[in-house]
């Protein structure tokens, strides 16, 4: 096998595993079984096991930011912004959810160094949702009381969608995504 | 020390350190040593460390499900049922945000059984919630597309603030409540 495509099973993996058992709950040997390599195969491609669940939680931060990035950038209007911001970002998680699951919940697992890098991220994705937020109330378009507490409630609909997503379950991840983007619509107090 | 002084102890201890550490990375070690008693003595008041987080879950769904039933039989109104019913969960939870925490974010490490009991007593959260959003949808109160998927917005906001709520923060947990709770009746369209 590639020792690329290596790399990338280990990062797999060890995500099903992060999501099955816990970071603590894991060990590296789990982690080479699942990909089908051997235990010291791991240590050629990641330093360790915190390693590799900071190479997924950095990746799944930044892609993140890129998302909510590319859909701010579609439009200038605050209320199609926020709709596109929150509807790609709810279906991106629920679509995605093992691994939002780990990248949202497992941060305490992290190193100290570790974790400062990655809510450094997180505090770029939510200042995403700030600055339109912002503007849309300097526009007159949102009615909230409060900027921060409004983008921590619009962040809670897209994060929380990592918890109790089943992909068996009634609705698509693109309808979630369209429905909760239209209730954050409407906690911003946007003209229907 | 007092047997049930000693048991509850070992429950607060057991709830700090899955907090930390998360059920997997915890020893019963761990929690013995924070409660100042012997690893032994862990056994006399709980069989396991799989039935300490089964009694702190338990206890934590249990607790949930009275003040939410509480909440909703203080009117008959469905807008001030809701509107007290997500103040008072989002308080408690953050209030209480490392209890909430690992009561939410621990499920997959209960057994088969345990999980299965807490689970029965989180869908009488929900129907609380499914009851009164049916209801004012049938009076006119609440205009939403789907009763299932208004439940899972408004619980994502009551829930996820055990992620994010820290007590040294610019706001008190009253404040998140009142706010949430607004937001909450927002989402159902209900009449301003």
């Amino acid at each position: 096998m590639p020792a690329v495509q290596t790399g990338q099973r280990l990062l797999e993996s060890a995500t099903e595993a992060f999501a099955a058992k816990g970071f603590h709950g894991t060990t590296t040997r789990d982690i080479a079984a699942a990909a089908g390599v051997t235990p010291g195969a791991v240590y050629v491609h990641h330093r360790s096991k915190e390693e590799l669940l900071y190479s997924i939680s950095k990746l799944g931060h930044e892609r993140t930011l890129e998302l909510v990035r590319a859909c701010a950038s579609t439009s200038s209007n605050p209320v199609e912004q926020i709709r596109t911001m929150v509807r790609d970002f709810v279906e991106w998680q629920s679509s995605n959810r093992t691994k939002s699951a780990v990248v949202n919940f497992e941060l305490a697992a992290l190193s100290d160094e570790h974790r400062a890098e990655v809510l450094d991220i997180r505090r770029a994705v939510d200042a995403e949702f700030r600055t339109v937020v912002d503007r849309g109330r300097e526009q007159g378009m949102f009615n909230v009381p409060d900027t921060s507490l409004a983008v921590f409630a619009l962040l809670s609909l897209c994060i929380d969608v990592a918890r109790w997503y089943r992909s068996d379950g009634r609705l698509s991840a693109a309808a979630i995504g369209e429905h909760h983007s239209s209730m954050a619509l409407r906690m911003l107090g946007a003209a229907a």
